[in-house]
């Protein structure tokens, strides 16, 4: 039984979440090296498709996410991946998660706080 | 600010997560019209791509998903669904979760058991 990459051209949603307090911390798509290193480095790794290529989170920030768990769903089309995030914040627009926004009364509402300065952690934005 | 659905060709991933438990549930597809009716009726809707036709979970099975939670990430091509199930069990299979196989020293297992009875759910399966 495997992952099947092949249904949408190669690459599966990836859902990234904390394993210690459940909360879901961003989405990225895996291809099949991505998948193999994962499971392999147990570094959270992912196919970026604005930069075409291989992306091992944390590379440039040093927020890499250590993998504990990996499940996968009843069609094998996509992926949980349980992670202790070795630096607080997995955006690289400063906050914990990347769904920092919240749909209040129709609009988007920014509902939470930047936990470090992507700023200074970035010298080149991802 | 609106949701990209054009950058992966009108469909953008949403993640189902239980609000009570943090459990990530499932994940599927919203196209425009799927979104807008998720905002309106607060139940989770999506587009199947297998049945090429807008799908109310629960529809069928009559275990619909009550949304109480919106948000949308950094780059606004992804959902997170917050949801109180109506009826305990997402996954067609008759698990809770979708994601019921977890990997183990390199092979899928099924590491729980199935919540309710999904073939007398489901007369056809979806």
């Amino acid at each position: 039984m495997k992952i099947d990459f092949e249904k949408s051209g190669g690459l599966v949603p990836a859902i990234v979440q904390d394993a210690t307090t459940g909360r879901v911390l961003m989405l990225a798509m895996m291809n099949q090296l991505a998948w193999e290193m994962t499971v392999e480095t147990k570094k959270a790794t992912f196919f970026s498709r604005s930069r075409n290529k291989l992306w091992v989170k944390g590379e440039q920030s040093g927020h890499t996410l250590e993998v504990v768990g990996l499940q996968t769903d009843c069609d094998q089309d996509a992926i949980l991946v349980q992670v202790n995030p070795t630096v607080k914040g997995v955006c690289h627009e400063g906050y914990e998660s990347c769904f920092f926004r919240t749909l209040e009364d129709g609009e988007w509402q920014v509902t939470e706080e930047k936990v470090y300065d992507e700023q200074a952690t970035y010298e080149v934005k991802p």
